[in-house]
């Protein structure tokens, strides 16, 4: 448990606040050296962090698996935490880009440049990894970091913002930039949501109740990374062959992922050639599926997947399994599949296979998710397979960034004019 | 008053919300029909929007003249708003375009394509054109809006909205596009800002309270228009005759306006020059100077503007004089004037006046407000002027947009991601 006072935590959002005014001028030689420099740091630290590690998932022992899962390092994983940082590291600094240039008739020459926020505060599950994540790319868009990691993961991840801040203090820079809260009670982090004077975002990432908590105790700019009910629609002139392996890719490669598929939506005129193979296919992969009225006729006319189908409750459209299960539905066209993705949908991706250009432009247009896809698994939604080269997260909010949020996502654009005396009167 | 009960006002949020969907695929060419239609339809309708207003002026006669100002139309700002209409009409439509496209190397092409935000919320004072200001800015960018301008416009305000409808009803569209609730109580306001199932943005426009009220009531996104408290810092080697120029011109060609100058610092090195004939143009101009001791003294040595010139109060620092009033001080140089800015200045507008490179790039790396500029007029901030086409106000958060927001800053960016069967695994 952390034990820091009101006054204490208000004294550290103040620091932040202090540290992430010198943090935006430093040059992007000094974020990278910091960056590699911790990069060596956890590579010669693999044993003490392990250990920190294995105090951490004794403690937690009754947790259930997925969270054990997402709370444990290995030193596979430290390797890939040090290979990105060095990633990050190589990544171009998105701050002083200048991306609006023009010339005024008056002389004026306006600029919109890249600036960072200032400090961002983020409120995540017990994953220690995440916390140099998230260190990385707020460093790296010259921003300070609150962190606040699940209290399971306290010995992990303060050992990791302790390597940090050892690399902070051999490059001379002030240990503020990066503040971790891992074990602040509840009440901590009311009070920290209060402090919008010295925040100025929040990305709450996780379940309903930690974003309904977060929205509803500030009044600081909240980013939400919020849950993925990722639909499928195979229209009636889809590729069956293809589609069964991108449902097969987006349902059971990562399921507790957010970005796994949760429900299927067939064109009723393709339901009698898909259904039975599809449902056949997924239970073969130890998938359960939860089926409609006519997904369940269908398939059980060809006895397909038996043992794995069962009949879906209402509760089962519009909910993340987070495991191997996935709702299935008819639909009589791609109209009334619309219609359900607005309803059932979370905003964060949905895709539709299908061979007719105006059935996928339809779609398009007229499902906003987050990401929205064109034969290709839900699992693309991920700021390394759109190319951003290292994410913080996937946004669900339409406001400030939608989708994976990488280096550009955590700055701002501001105004830079230069003039030779102009007035306007 | 406007009365309708939370039932109602659920009701109308869900409507926009239902709106708002078909709003963001209908074609550039059908809302620049209704915004040309709305242009003819006001050109046509002056006598009526000029005696409801009138109805206005005359319930609202106790209210401070400021205010009463920017309830007034007269036959030239409704020449302005249908002029404003045509020329929103004739800017490019933000949705659509594609800001980002690449193609990865397993050959999905990656896009990344400008979106409505869905349903604006708009919390404005008693200013009527500012119904139809807005209307035309989402409207054009693909968003329902609900606007609540301050209830001493009700009459004008819901007439220009009754044009609206008429237009849209004429064009065969939902008249949800745009509701207003001009005049809606505040229990009423309380609830709208429970609504964030149907409503994306809200944007308050206004004063302290107005703000603290909105962002203290709400989970919905916030963007601020907060106030300005606009610095201008007249560094050692400023030139005096320009800086004299651009000071008047900041402070006295729309002392209300939120870009108007409120503190002018003075390196100490430039004050003995600078001060005694900034202080008498300022006077000479109807300005109150509220100086610093440096300054006082200064001035009265060469007995510059004593009629107008007194001894700056503490909280003369940091004010929103919003009249012919400005705070001036002497700073021991370019350190004190950014350490002054950082703590009175709002992330506004704030200006360096410097023949120097080296103090004009210091001061814009390390000054991070929504428009910094060199050598030119606080006035300059502002939609039209730098080049936006037309603004909604000016943004002082750093979250979405910071500065103007024009077309672009009321859109979000999506990514649409198009492939040939790729899987992830």
């Amino acid at each position: 448990m952390l034990t820091l006072d009101n006054q204490q935590l208000t004294s550290q959002a103040k620091a932040s606040r202090e540290a992430s005014r010198l943090l935006a001028t430093i040059s992007r030689e000094t974020k990278d050296r910091v960056l590699t420099d911790l990069a060596r740091e956890i590579d010669g630290s693999h044993a003490a962090i392990l250990e920190a590690n294995q105090a951490d998932m004794t403690a937690a022992a009754g947790l259930e698996p997925a969270k054990l899962r997402r709370l444990e390092l290995t030193s596979q994983s430290l390797a890939r935490l040090s290979a990105g940082l060095l990633q990050v590291a190589k990544l171009p600094d998105p701050i002083g880009t200048v991306t609006v240039a023009r010339r005024m008739p008056n002389g004026l020459n306006v600029t919109k440049v890249r600036s960072p926020l200032g400090v961002v505060a983020m409120i995540y599950e017990a994953r220690p990894a995440v916390t140099l994540d998230a260190f990385s790319l707020c460093l790296k868009s010259g921003n300070a970091c609150i962190l606040k990691g699940g209290k399971e993961s306290i010995r992990s991840s303060s050992l990791l913002a302790q390597l940090a801040h050892r690399v902070l203090h051999r490059n001379g820079l002030p240990l503020s930039i990066l503040t971790s809260l891992c074990g602040l009670p509840r009440e901590g982090l009311e009070h920290l949501l209060t402090l919008d004077t010295y925040i100025d975002l929040v990305i709450p990432r996780g379940g309903t109740p930690l974003i309904e908590f977060v929205c509803g105790h500030t009044r600081i700019p909240v980013v939400k990374h919020y849950h993925g009910i990722c639909h499928i629609y195979i229209d009636q002139r889809a590729d069956i062959t293809q589609a069964i392996a991108i449902c097969l890719d987006s349902k059971t490669t990562a399921p507790a992922a957010c970005n796994a598929a949760e429900c299927i939506l067939i064109h009723e005129g393709a339901a009698a050639a898909v259904v039975p193979a599809l449902v056949a296919a997924l239970v073969e992969r130890g998938v359960e599926v939860r089926g409609c009225k006519q997904t369940l006729t269908l398939a059980r006319q060809q006895s397909a997947g038996a043992a794995g189908l069962v009949a879906a409750s209402p509760e089962d459209f519009g909910r993340e399994f987070l495991d191997l299960t996935v709702a299935m539905r008819v639909v009589k066209d791609l109209d009334e599949a619309i219609a359900h993705i607005g309803e059932f949908g979370s905003d964060h991706t949905d895709v539709i296979l299908t061979r007719d250009e105006a059935s996928s432009a339809a779609f398009v247009a007229r499902v906003a998710s987050s990401c929205t896809l064109v034969n290709a698994s839900t699992r693309f939604n991920d700021g390394f397979e759109l190319g951003l080269g290292a994410e913080i997260g996937i946004s669900t909010s339409r406001v400030h960034a939608y989708g994976p949020m990488g280096l550009e996502e955590l700055t701002t654009q501001r105004y830079v004019v230069r003039g030779e005396g102009q007035v306007r009167n």
